[in-house]
């Protein structure tokens, strides 16, 4: 079989949710904390607007950089959050950011380029830099310091190969923000910078800043599936430097056409919207981030400081055991709730163990008790 | 600037209809024979299953294969139309067939692959080709037979470095369908078939085969673009053999999450619809085809055979120029009519347009009008 995919990692958290759909599918009620989706609903108007396309018969092919009403007013969210000016041509919308992501690592990577990689951090990043011939070179990371990056670690990494470096604020696995003296350090590498901000929007404590604030040769990640619960309907964009986009377009007409136009409209209504969705959201994760904090805790988990954004907490389980992957299988088996081993993000998250809190605060409630029974049976 | 992105080719079309569009906005009513997409509205129960999805709140992620009632449906197509039997679990969806190419590709190939192209043919296959690290293998094709493949052509370029043979029927830019004969035979030469069944539903003269009535060591690609006039929806799909699945599953996780889950709704709608949305779309081409071909006839345009299927007729232009590039902008700055020039396709493309029927009767008429008079005034 084809030597690339061998050396991709699997996604392990998919592993746990099938083996938790085979126990749903026995009868066994399941509580999930392993996946990173939404439990929400999309905001009322994105049913109205995709209503709207279809009576505009707006079906049909979009510009292959995307709608430009949407590109106009994902600028408009960069200038209004972050005080960056960027025009709706640096701007390409994809199906979800998965692909931008693709896009870029084809256009940065040439044969054996290498992309920095923080370790633990979102496991397929790793795989979209094999698929375009790339190497995954990893900076550890450590809980001791909430698991921020440092400059001089990623420097010690960069060769004449380098080809990019990865940052993602708030973070998955963790939900840490990085903080901006390392923005403002990191810019000056010389490096491009691919930075994942899908989270944003999703910040409890402190503030999100994007890249671009800090420097113009970046490769911003975004899109709808986390801060309006859009993940179905695919749509996510890559902001670029300007002159890489006869290339980026070049690519996005070739292998992706245009992204889906219904959700497109479905975009510029979220972006416009001016309910109190994001606030509601907002407001609802971050209770549960303060219910399942302080459970986790007591049952003796460490969590040395606090996550800030995102809906996950990663949580050192060494106190239960040195085999993290296992741990989860066992949780899932004998507690009935699923959650993520570290490992899945990388070796550096061995002895920890990833928990989302994207589900309601009662099934939180039910599934931590459960833990906390079995950890208690099993002492 | 990237070696990869350097090596791939533009897609002409797009020049031309950017250029169209600009002469659009300067008040200039332009006739589009350029692009390669339906003008029909999508059937009337997309609309339906789309609004049906979003009150049933069916917005999250799908399953990384896809809806698994989607993916009976297709395999239920492919026992209807061509009698194979094909299990869902053989079956991956995706946001258009696009990123199904892409995910065949990486599969497929390692760095230096060899995958034989026919020349003329759909422009982008060689840069997805080139996206997966492959070398593109031409085997060119000639007008007097149809455009019709010949197995020993391709037999002579396969070497221990050939990775896919790809084949389109009806095929995009010449209409023509492969004939059976060819289908067994290619079946016989041990290599993966890539089969981009796209314009299967869109036959006016004879019938489509599947390559899967012919080998299971075959990579199918369809969707719903062109059947059901789905090509904002972003709706494809690959069958793929069994032993590959968890490969593709694999890089469908880490690479694409999943298909947009409103659209696999209404995909599922399409596939049920019992009304007669397609016969008339076939017959509405059919009418559309007959038309133009006699008129391009006329005109002094060859067409050795007529083109069976998809929505284009390719037409030998040498009566009128040696530059096929040139002869499509001057048709467009001074008739006011987009059409593809051959050369968009392959070198093999060259004396030769692509007009594309996707455009209303009335539109044609007018269209060809115009270039009729500008190649009577330019003799």
């Amino acid at each position: 079989m084809n030597e690339l995919v061998n050396k991709m990692t699997s996604f392990i958290v998919m592993d746990v949710l099938e083996r938790a759909i085979e126990l749903q599918n026995n009868g066994i009620n399941i509580i999930h904390m392993e996946v990173g989706e939404p439990d929400f609903d999309v905001p009322s108007c994105v049913a109205d607007a995709v209503a709207q396309a279809y009576k505009e018969h707006r079906t049909h092919y979009s510009h292959s950089l995307g709608d430009i009403e949407l590109r106009r007013e994902i600028a408009g969210l960069y200038k209004a959050e972050y005080g960056v000016t960027v025009s709706p041509e640096q701007i390409i919308v994809t199906a979800g950011s998965s692909p931008a992501i693709m896009l870029a690592m084809i256009l940065l990577c040439n044969n054996g380029s290498e992309v920095i990689l923080s370790n633990p951090g979102y496991a397929c990043y790793a795989n979209f830099v094999l698929a375009a011939h790339g190497n995954p070179v990893y900076v550890p990371l450590t809980a001791d310091n909430g698991f921020q990056y440092k400059v001089n670690d990623i420097k010690d990494k960069i060769t004449n190969k380098t080809a990019a470096i990865f940052i993602n604020s708030p973070m998955n696995p963790t939900g840490t923000l990085l903080n901006p003296d390392f923005y403002s350090e990191v810019a000056k590498l010389g490096v491009p910078i691919v930075s994942d901000e899908i989270y944003h929007g999703l910040v409890y404590e402190g503030k999100a800043h994007s890249i671009l604030e800090y420097t113009d040769n970046a490769f911003v990640l975004n899109g709808f599936s986390k801060r309006f619960a859009m993940t179905g309907l695919r749509l996510g964009y890559m902001i670029a430097p300007m002159e890489y986009m006869q290339s980026i377009q070049k690519l996005g007409q070739n292998l992706l056409i245009c992204a889906p136009s219904t959700a497109q409209r479905a975009g510029i209504a979220a972006l416009r919207d001016k309910s109190d969705y994001q606030e509601n959201m907002r407001k609802t994760y971050n209770e549960r981030r303060t219910y399942m904090l302080e459970r986790l805790r007591k049952m003796g988990f460490v969590i040395p400081t606090d996550p800030q954004g995102a809906f996950y907490i990663f949580a050192d389980a060494r106190k239960f055991t040195n085999d993290c992957y296992k741990f989860a299988f066992d949780i899932l088996e004998n507690a009935h709730v699923g959650i993520t081993p570290g490992i899945d993000f990388g070796t550096g998250g061995e002895g920890f163990v990833r928990f989302s809190y994207a589900n309601s605060i009662e099934n939180i409630k039910i599934g931590l008790d459960r833990i906390e029974q079995y950890l208690a049976r099993s002492k």
